[in-house]
C-alpha cells in the first residue's frame, strides 16, 4: 500500500510537466552515487569504481562487454549525462529517474530499455520493499540504474570476477538475462517469506484468533496485490524480449530466457493459489467467530433454560397469600425440591439430546 | 452515480430523434461559449481570444499549428457552424453536443476525432466530477471542445507561450498527444485522492466503524465502478491511434503514445487494486460487527450466568413454607452465602477456561 | 424469469417436429394481423394499409425503398406466403415465428436477417416486457415482423413521410440501421427506469428496509440478467453486419452502424455497474441487519446486566433464615439502596466505556 | 454427482490398461442389445430389426442412407465386428465403449465421430439422467450408439417412414444434424423442469425455508455444474462440425448446423442463468435465517426489558428488612403498581420509537 | 501445501547460483539410484538393471527402441555423465535435479524434454504426494527420471515384454505417450478418491458437522488447488506436442495424443466442479451454524418469555405491604394459578403461530 500510494504522488507531483523533463520522482534512497564499471571478455577483466560518470564514456567503444551500475538516482545530472553520451531517449531517461514505473520493455533499434522491480522483505516491518532497477542493453554494453547501493547482483560479480559457469564467453545479452535471473530468482526468496507468514497465521487463525487477525489477514491480501502487480508485466516482459527479434538478443540467450519465464510463471501461480489460501482465513476466521457465538449461546441458554423454570417455582412459594394450602403440609418442601430436580434432570436430557453438552 | 443516470436520461430524452440531430445533451455548465486561438510554428506564436466563431475561419489554411479551443457547448449554433467549415460529419458534432459519450477514438481519413472524460475532485462534495472533451485533430489544427471554462491545459499553454520543451517544434499530433497526457496526468491526482481516502476510512474501521461507514464504502466503491469506467476505454483509444496508420500520426509522436499507454494501464491497475481494497474494508468492517457482538453477548452470558443461579439459591430460601428445617439453623446464612461465593467462583474460573475474560 | 422461461417453454414444446416446421411460438399478443406499407425514394412517397399479404407482392420489384411491417405472428399463413414470395430460407421463417430467439443476425447472399428485442417497461407489474422483432433486409426492401401493434418506430414513419433527416435520401440499409437505432435508444429508457428503480431501492436499503427488500433487489437482479442476455448478443450482432462485407450494406451506412455499435457498449457498461450496485445493496442490506441484531442485543443485554444482579440483591434479603442479622439493623435497608444504585452506576460507566450508551 | 463419480470411477478401473483395449466401462443398462435398420432414398424405404450385427453388414455399400442404431453397448463383440467392417480406428471403439466420455467431435478423412449425451428428467429421483449416444458419419451411413433402449429418436424415424420434412430428400449429414438437433432440443425439457424447480423453490426461499432447503438449493447448484459440463463442449463441437469442411458436410446441411448452434448458444445462456438464480436463492435464504433470528431476538429482548425492571421492584419489596418504612404505608402497594406501570409503558414507547413493535 | 512451499523453498536456496549449475533440490527420497534398460522392437525384446549408467552407453545407437529408466535422482553425477552422452542442454539436466519443476515441454531439434507431475494418494496422511518425472525423447531412445522406486509404468513394462497391444510395433514417441497416458490415467484414481472424500465430507456437513469441518474443508480445497496446479499446464503441454510437428512425433501417434488430451480437459473439468462443491459445502456448513445458532435462540426466547413473566406475577404477591387486600382473599392463589396459566397458553399460542414450535 505504502508502495502503491507513493507511486501515484509521485506522478501526480510531475502532472503538467513536459515529457522528457528530467526530474528524479521517488525517495532519495542513497546519500551518494556510486559508479561502478566492470568490463570483461573471455580473456581479460577489469572493475573499477568512478567518481564522475565521465570518466567511464571512453569505455563505450570498446569490444568488451562494459557493465556500468549505478547506485542512486537523485543526482539528476550524472543521468543525462549519460544519456547524452549513449544517446538514449530522453522519455527513457525519465523513466529511468521515474520510480514508480510499471516494468516494462522498450525495444529501439540501438538498444533494449528494461525497468523492473527488485523486491526485498523487511523483516522488522514485515513488508516488502520494493527498489526500481532499470537495464540499458547495448551492442557492447550493459548499464543498469539502481534506487540504492546494495543488490542481489553480487554473485554475478563474483562469476565474472572468477569466470563461473559460462558468463565470461558470451555477450551483454547474456549479462543482462543473468541480471533479471538474478532479480527473479530473488522473488522466491521474497514468496518462502509470505508462505512461512501463511501458515504461521493459519496456525492462529486455526488455533487462537484475535480481534487483529482479520487486520493482519487483510494486510496479507495487500502484499499479495502489491506484489502480484509488480510481477505480473514481467511474463509480458520476458515473453516480449523473446518475440523482438531484435538482433541484440543472442538465439543462445534465447533458451535461458525461457527458464526465466517459466520461473515468472511459477511465482505468478504460486502467488495466485496463495491468494486463494489467504481468502480461505478469512473463511476459517469468521466461521470461527460463528462457532465461538454459537457456543456462547448455548451456554446462556442452558443456564438460563435450566434455571428460569426453577426460580418460578420457588417465586410461587416465596408469595405471602393467606390462604396457600400447601405451605402447610409438611412433605411440601421436599416435594418442591424433587420436582425441581426432575425439572433440571429432564431439561438436562434434552440438552444432550440436541447435542449442546 | 449522479454522473451515470444522467448520463442515460440524457440519451433517453433523446430517444426517437433521426441521428444527427444536434441538440446539446447535458447540464448547461458554462454561461458564455469562449473560444480562444494558439497558432504556432517553431518561430511565430500568436493568441487570440474571439467573440463569434467565424472569426477563426480564416486560420484554417495557414500552414501553422492552429489550436481552437472551445468552452461551453451550449450554443448548438457555434459547433454547427464550425463543423460545417471544417466538414465534420454530422455524428461528430452530434457526439461533441452530447455529453454523455464513452471515451472513443474515430479514425476519418482527414481527421481523428477523440473524446475523453476530464475528471476533477470536489473536496466539499467528495465527489468525481467529469466534464466530457473533445478533439478533432486535422492537418494542422487541433480543435478542442469542453463543457466549461477552465481546465488542467495551462501548463501546455505556457509550454507553447515560451516555447519551452519540444511542443513548439511537433506538429498538431503532438499538441494533440500533450492534451491527453495533461488529462490522463491528471488522473493520478484523483487516484492520490482516492487512495487518502481509502486509508482515512481503513482506520476509520478498524478503529472506530460507526453505521454510516457501509454506506461510504459502498460509495467509494461506486466511485471506483465510475470511474473505471471512464478510464478503461482509454487504454483501447489509445493503442487505437498508435495502430491507426493514420497519416496524422507522426511516427516520433508514436514513441509519446507508448508512454501515455502506459500510465492509462498504470491507473486502471491502480483502480483494480483499489477495488479490491475496498472489498477488504468490507470484510474488516462486517468482522468487526460480528466481533462485537460476540463481546456484547459474553458480557450478557457472563452476567447472566453467573447470578441467574444464585438468585434461585436465595429464591428457594425466600419460600414460605412452614416446616424449612434449614431456615431455623443458625449457620444456614453464613452457609448459603458461601455455598452462593462457591458457586460463583467455579463459574469465574469455567469464563476464565474459556478465555472469555 | 418470466420471459425466460416462457421461452424454454415454447422451445421445449416445439422438441421433435422437424426442422422448417411453420408453427407460432409464444402468446398470440395481437388480436388481428396489421400490415402497413412505406414506399419512398427522395421524390416520391406512398403509405398503405392491406387486409392481404398477397396485396403487397407487386411492390417487390420496384426500385424505391419498400418497408412493410407486420404486427401480429399468429397467422402462419400470411408469414409463409410472404416467406415464398420474397424467397425466405424456411428456417428464417420458423425463427420469425418462434418468440424465443436469441438476438442474432444471418447473412445470406439476397437478405439478411436480423432478430432482436424490443422492450418496454410496464410500470403497473413493475417488469420489463419483452417482445420479438425481425427484419429481412433486401435489395431495396425492408420487411419488419412484430408479435403485436404499437411499437418504437413512430418517429421514423414520421421522418420518412416528412422527409426530415437524410433518410429519404438514402436506401433501405439505412431505414434498417434507423430501426435497429430506435430500437437501442428505447434501452437507454429501460435503462433510466431501473436507474430510478436502484436509486428508490438504495434509499429504502439505508433508511428502511423492510424483510420484502431482500427479493425486491432479488428481483432487481434478475431483471438485470435476462436485460443482459436480451441485450449482450446485440454487440456481436451490429459487429456481424460491420464485418459482413455484404452488398446489401452501403458503406455511408457503417458509419452510422458504429453508432449504434458504441450505444450498445455503453448500454452493456451500465447494465455491468448496475449490477455491481445492486450486489452492494445487498452487502449494506445485510450490514443492516446486523447492525441492528447488535444494537438490540445491546439493548437486551445492558437491561439484563444493570438488573439482574440488583435482583439478586434484593433476593437475598427476601430469604427467610431466622438468624439474618442485617435484617434487624435500621440502616441496613438504605444501606442496601446504596450498594444497588453504587453497581447500577458503575455498570453504567461500564458501558459507557464500552460505547453501548 | 452421480453421475460424475461414476464416470471417474470408470475411467480409474481402467488406468492401466493399453489404449484401444475394449472393455465396456459403464452400467449395463440394458439386457439384449437390439440392433436397427433404416435404409432410405427419396423413392425408397426399407426398415429391419437384427439378431446379428453380420447382417447388416450387406448394406455397408448400397447408395442409399443407412442408419443403423445399436442400442446397448455391454457386448463387446458387437462393436468390434462393425469397427471391424467399417474400418474404425480402435481408440473410437473404445470411446463407444466408455460411457465416461466428455461430448467431442473427431474427424477422420472417411467418417466423422461424435459423441454425445442424451439427458433425461427423472421425474421421481428428482435427477436428471445421461446416456451417452455416439454416432459415425460416413459417406451414405449413420452408425448411432447408445446405452439402452428408449430415445428421443422417435418422431425422425416417423418423418422418414412417412417422408416428412425434408429428411428423405437430404444425406447422411441430414440426418446426423437431425438426430443431434432431438437431442439438443430435449435439453429445452430438462430446461423447463429446472426452470420449474427453481420457480417452486423460490416460492419456497421466501415463503417457508426449512432446514432441507440449503441441501436442496445446494443439489440443484449441483445438477447446474454437471449439466453444464454435459452441454458446453456442445458449442465447440457443432462450430467444429462448422469449420471442419469435411466433405461429409453438404453446404446446405450447414444452415441447420447453425441453427443447432445458436440453440446450444441459447442453453448455455440459461444455464448461466438459472446458476445466478440459484446463488440468488441461497442469498435470500441466508438474510432469511438472519431476519428470522433477528425477530427471535427482538421478541427476547421486548420480555425482558419489560419484566426485568419490575420483577426487581417487586423484589425490594420482597425484602424482609425490619425497617422498611414503605412497606407501612397504605397506598404504598397502589404506589408500586403504579411505578411498574409506568415504567412498562415508557418502555413500550421506546420500543415502538425503535420500530421493534 | 506442503508441496508448495518445499517447491518455492527449494529455488530460492538456489538464488544466485549460477543458471546450468547441476545441484539436486529437493527431497532424497530414494536411497539407491536404480537404474533400468528395456530395449525392444517388434521380434526382439532385453531387459537389464545396471549398477553404473556408463553400461548403458552402447545402447545409444542401436537402431532398437531404448528406454532407460533411472529412479532417484540425488546422485547428480549420474545424471551429468547421461546427458552428456546424450547431449541433453545444461538447463535441461538443472531441470531434471529440481524437483520443483512446473510441468513444461521444451522441443530442441534432436530431442524433446517433458517434465510431469506423478500423483499418488497417501492414504494414512490423507495427502496427495507428488513425484517429478521427466522424460528425454529422442530419436530412438526415451529416457525416464523419478524420485523414486515405484511408479505407475508397470503395466507398460508387461505390455512390452509380453508384447501386448501395438507397443513393440511403434516407435519412442508411443513409448512416450504411453508412459504419459499411464500418468495421466492414474490422476483419475486420485480423483476419485477426492471425491469419495468430499462425498463422505459433504455427509458429515449435513448430518453432524465439527468445528473440524471447516479445516477439512479448507484443507480439501488446497489439496485441489495444488492438483490443478499439477495438472493445468499439461493441457497446453500435450497440446504443444502436438503443435511441435517435431520430427520425433509421428502421425499415427498424434491421434492417440489427443485422447490424452482429452483426458486431461476432463481430469481439469472435474476438478472444477470439485472446487464449485467444495465451495458449496461451506455454504452448507455456515447456514447449518446460522440455523443451530437459530435454534439454540429459539429454545432460550420460548423459556425466558413464558417464565419471565410468571415469574415477575409470583414476585408481586411475595413482598411485604401491610396492606395487600388480595392476599387476604381466599380464592387469590388460586385466581392466580389460573392467570399464570392463561399468560403460558397465550405464549405457547403466540409461539406456534410464529412457528417456533
Amino acid at each position: 500500500m505504502v508502495l502503491k500510494n507513493r507511486t501515484i504522488k509521485k506522478r501526480s507531483s510531475k502532472a503538467g510537466l513536459p515529457p522528457g523533463t528530467l526530474v528524479h520522482v521517488g525517495e532519495k534512497k542513497a546519500n551518494n552515487i556510486r559508479i561502478t564499471y566492470l568490463d570483461y571478455d573471455e580473456q581479460n577483466f577489469e572493475e573499477k569504481s568512478f567518481a564522475k560518470i565521465e570518466e567511464c564514456f571512453p569505455f563505450k567503444t570498446t569490444p568488451t562487454v562494459s557493465w556500468i551500475n549505478i547506485d542512486g538516482l537523485h543526482d539528476v545530472e550524472v543521468v543525462e549525462k549519460l544519456g547524452k553520451e549513449f544517446e538514449l531517449h530522453p522519455l527513457i531517461m525519465e523513466d529511468i529517474l521515474n520510480t514508480g514505473q510499471r516494468p516494462k520493455l522498450e525495444d529501439f533499434d540501438k538498444y533494449i530499455f528494461i525497468v523492473l522491480k527488485m523486491l526485498s522483505y523487511d523483516g522488522e516491518k514485515e513488508s516488502i520493499e520494493a527498489e526500481q532497477v532499470s537495464f540499458v542493453l547495448g551492442k557492447n554494453f550493459v548499464i543498469s540504474f539502481q534506487e540504492r547501493i546494495g543488490d542481489t547482483f553480487e554473485q554475478i560479480r563474483d562469476r565474472i570476477r572468477n569466470a563461473k559457469g559460462r558468463i565470461r564467453k558470451m555477450g551483454p545479452d547474456y549479462l543482462a538475462y543473468a541480471l533479471i535471473d538474478a532479480i527473479v530468482d530473488n522473488y522466491f526468496v521474497i514468496l518462502e517469506r509470505l508462505g512461512e507468514k501463511i501458515e504461521s497465521m493459519e496456525e492462529e487463525v486455526i488455533g487462537d484468533p484475535t480481534e487483529k487477525t482479520v487486520q493482519q489477514i487483510h494486510s496479507l491480501k495487500r502484499q499479495m496485490i502489491s506484489l502480484r502487480k509488480s510481477i505480473w508485466p514481467l511474463r509480458e516482459l520476458i515473453g516480449g524480449i523473446r518475440k523482438s527479434e531484435s538482433s541484440l538478443i543472442n538465439e543462445t540467450t534465447d533458451f535461458y530466457l525461457r527458464d526465466v519465464y517459466d520461473h515468472t510463471i511459477q511465482i505468478i501461480d504460486t502467488i495466485d493459489s496463495f491468494r486463494d489460501m489467504v481468502s480461505g482465513l478469512l473463511d476459517i476466521y469468521l466461521s470461527n467467530i460463528s462457532n465461538k457465538m454459537n457456543s456462547v449461546m448455548k451456554v446462556l441458554t442452558i443456564i438460563a433454560t435450566l434455571f428460569i423454570p426453577l426460580t418460578f417455582v420457588a417465586g410461587i412459594y416465596g408469595m405471602n397469600f393467606e390462604y396457600m394450602p400447601e405451605l402447610k403440609v409438611r412433605w411440601a418442601y421436599g416435594a418442591v425440591w424433587l420436582i425441581m430436580i426432575t425439572i433440571a434432570v429432564i431439561m438436562l436430557f434434552y440438552f444432550r439430546r440436541k447435542k449442546w453438552l
